[in-house]
């Protein structure tokens, strides 16, 4: 069948690709002319000409961009026409863009997408949320895109409902990852065990903990055998926070998934005012030294005088 | 080769079967008859009768059954044998047992075994610790029981390092599972996905959170949907408590691991003390109605005595 | 001065007496006619007749009680009275309200308010936000119900931060009883120190760790010496999550808190769903044993059925 | 009475001028000679000359200069003299010290002691093990230490209940702290309160949290509003990790203690290998871009080689 995809980034791209690869035909769009198939979002509309199909128009951009795009594309498309948003959006957001195009008697399907940069030959683990009709509609680039096994695929439920899975999908991500690290951490301090990577590569067969996350472990420390190259600092995407604000919502405890997402927060931190203020307290009561922000202070190093 | 193997557990009955299966011979003993190759631990040493190796016994006890059988084979085997501890020991265990055994020239290898029920068919992932010479002359028995893949197995380091590698991978499996168990609590929560078995399913390929433990989980969801016929309440073996204590004699911040542990000890406990203490404050200070231990006492109900 | 109160529930009531007690005048309104003075809303306004000063009303109802309150008040108040807000709201509300307000040139002021049950005799700590002329013009309010000594009350800053500031107080709250509850039951499970309530009394001078939550704690286990007739359950009234959501908005990591907050959630399940995933998954590859739900159900003892 | 205190520091010096202010005779003992009152602990022993009473010698060293301490006093003291350990020992260090200073008929009482650099001042909390003959014969040096009011001792058990009782207070302490310090950041990372000094000062009366930790870190404030003057390290002197472990023996979760805990481990690391860990994962599945530990490596911003 036939498809707009509009971004083609990092994951767009290769998704643009994937999706040709299995016989489909796809109208790029991109600010980046280089790679765009069409000059704008009018032209890319334009293109969609099967006659067989509603249009069908795919949002890959970045998360602050796609309300620019679903306002745009509810002018340029028609009744019964379908947009699918595959970005991270938080699935609070698909109600009411969904809302929106509803207006115009648009279709609207959210889409979490999982692969990162091996998407492309292994396939993306879609999730998705939207009425039966119309996640039946675009079933074929759906298929083109998940891997080629019996999973990869869900329609999770209603709109909200793809993303919603994604967004758990991540906040599991997390803890799994903390997992992992604190592992790493321990037997690197511990020096007991003499090869570290050695250790978690023989962990990719017959034990409890294999995964393709430990596998991508196991790849960064043959390039690098004591992250020596990379600093310990952790961004986050979004979906973590709202894992654990959705948690908060339903009164469920996600300690472990929080304890990853505060960690990641700390380990953007050069400096953490919360151990500034235990360092303060405690040279109040004890007496004990601190270390000075500027070591040649050596002011905190005596008791405090009483107030 | 041949091999002694004391205990036929869950483990230790399909451990001798898979090593039999890969040709070698093994005389396993334990307390029940039935399944017993030797009435006790001296017959079973009598028949380790190869001229071309030395006698080597693998115990696969009961963690509080070990000490007692290596204090029996330090008696039994002669100087250059084997004891190889399969347990799930401690690893500050092992260097006392190897000192135990050194004194008559007995050599030890400690090695902690991965894989459950699914070890006798998919092999039994392997970690173990001891000198070079001694874990070499033994390799055949580890490559029987190893997965037949290029992993599965490690020599740590020293002898400890083996169990200290199994601790740190189910403080890992701990933290993993968490992070599983988080995200299906609130999936099933939130009631926004219409199937949650159906979701986590969906997740076996393509995603960053495929892994075996996943795959146990959707099989765990197929025969009971919504884990209505199991209880919330999970033990620990050990392994958990022993790392974080490692951690905390490293100074390592495990906080996702201990979470885990926290998560286990709560599960069972009927009522919880610290609860108990947090509702006694609350009803103090501002009069909270607290639900009674006995609900038909009102008690606490109303605002508390000031002292 | 003069002014209206509305809501003299467990609150309300203590604090209209405590600010007559300082000699102003106040008109007070409740659903429940016994206890008000007047017989509704526009009862009250009509009541305000001082005519050196603006009309000032001050909401103290539940949360989800004051956008009524609000929305009759503006109809009711005139250009230059003032509105003040006292309940446990978000303080993301403040700002709408003081908008809702600012429409009819009405004031609004926000004020946390912490004292519970024993504000009427200790005085109650306020922490309010709103500009400087307003809070100047109700301070002998403010200062009627603080405590006597020189603390207890702060101008935190703009409408709104006098609700976050008592936010953040409460998420403090939270982990200092949590760090309380931890110990006393770690005391009372070690069973060394014999006698837990006088260990926790002798803690209430010369410790690191005397404070009124202490105190507290140790009057309600003079009452019951091993919290026997309260149950380990804890409702949390919003706070607790907001400073959660508050902190994850701004990347602070706040693991104590959080676990706080998680801790009252698991206080109020009767089965963790997390944990009946953590007890299939272990069953799933170690054929342990579980609790059943139903205890008669003895199905899944077994290892599970390969799929 | 006549005591004996070994070690003159921080806090033994204090104690030896309290225990004097009281009326009470002390022979102390330091390496330091110039504030030494004995030249060795023979020299010690030998001028404790009251008749009426046994020998007592109150042990106030470091850690790790316990053991030589009660050797050489186990050498020194006759049958029926009193040794009191005010050490921060490990609790279960205490039975061993005891049963080492039986053989020689000596006394053991094990006292915790809480006050810092106040309690010249405010009097030392004090909680002791011990049996009730021993307790009752230095009752008169407990009473010239332990503050004015009533409260500030406790005879908490046995031999080690005393320590074990500091221990948990140290860990709540441990909470405690965190729980302030993470309202800290907060208030300073949201910038809605205009004055974080000034609303934690307000706290000091009338709320919920207030408490001598709170007074201190208002004292902190005020020296140093934005704590720029010192760092966000915090060394832990060992109770902490003691709690966790003895939590964790005894299956009580610790989730607030164990946060701050690890909070201070992860507070003096440079970089975290956890995180570094982390960042390698999202690098690997999501070509995530990552900081190089030397930022002039830009090898990890692209995507990483296939293995």
């Amino acid at each position: 069948m036939e498809l707009g995809l509009v971004g083609l980034g990092k994951m767009g791209g290769n998704m643009r690709q994937r999706i040709r690869n299995a016989g489909h035909t796809v109208v790029g769009f991109d600010h980046n002319q280089e790679i765009s198939d069409a000059t704008d979002l009018a032209d890319l509309v334009g293109k969609l000409t099967a006659t067989d199909q509603p249009k069908v128009v795919w949002i890959m951009v970045p998360v602050q961009a796609i309300d620019p795009v679903v306002t745009e594309l509810a002018e340029l498309l028609s009744p019964g026409d379908i947009v699918i948003d595959g970005g991270n959006s938080r699935w609070t957001d698909d109600t009411r863009r969904a809302a929106q195009l509803a207006e115009k008697q648009i279709k609207f399907v959210d889409c979490g997408v999982s692969g990162g940069v091996w998407g492309l030959e292994n396939g993306y683990a879609l999730m998705c949320g939207g009425d039966q009709e119309t996640v039946a509609t675009v079933m074929p680039i759906f298929e083109a895109l998940k891997p080629e096994g019996e999973f990869g695929f869900v329609h999770a439920g209603k709109v909200g409902a793809g993303h919603f899975s994604k967004m758990v999908h991540n906040g599991i991500e997390y803890g799994i990852m903390q997992a992992y690290a604190e592992g790493y951490e321990l037997l690197e301090a511990a020096d007991v065990v003499e090869n570290v990577p050695e250790a978690f590569e023989s962990w990719r067969e017959g034990t409890v903990i294999r995964s393709w996350l430990l596998d991508l472990l196991v790849n960064a420390l043959k390039d690098d055998t004591h992250l020596e190259k990379i600093a310990g600092y952790a961004d986050d995407s979004g979906e973590g926070r709202w894992t654990v604000e959705a948690a908060i919502d339903h009164a469920v405890p996600v300690p472990a998934i929080a304890a990853a997402l505060f960690a990641r927060f700390a380990s953007r931190q050069d400096d953490s005012p919360a151990m500034k203020a235990i360092a303060a307290m405690r040279n109040q009561f004890g007496g004990h030294a601190v270390k000075g922000a500027d070591s040649a202070d050596p002011s905190y190093a005596t008791p405090p005088v009483k107030h």
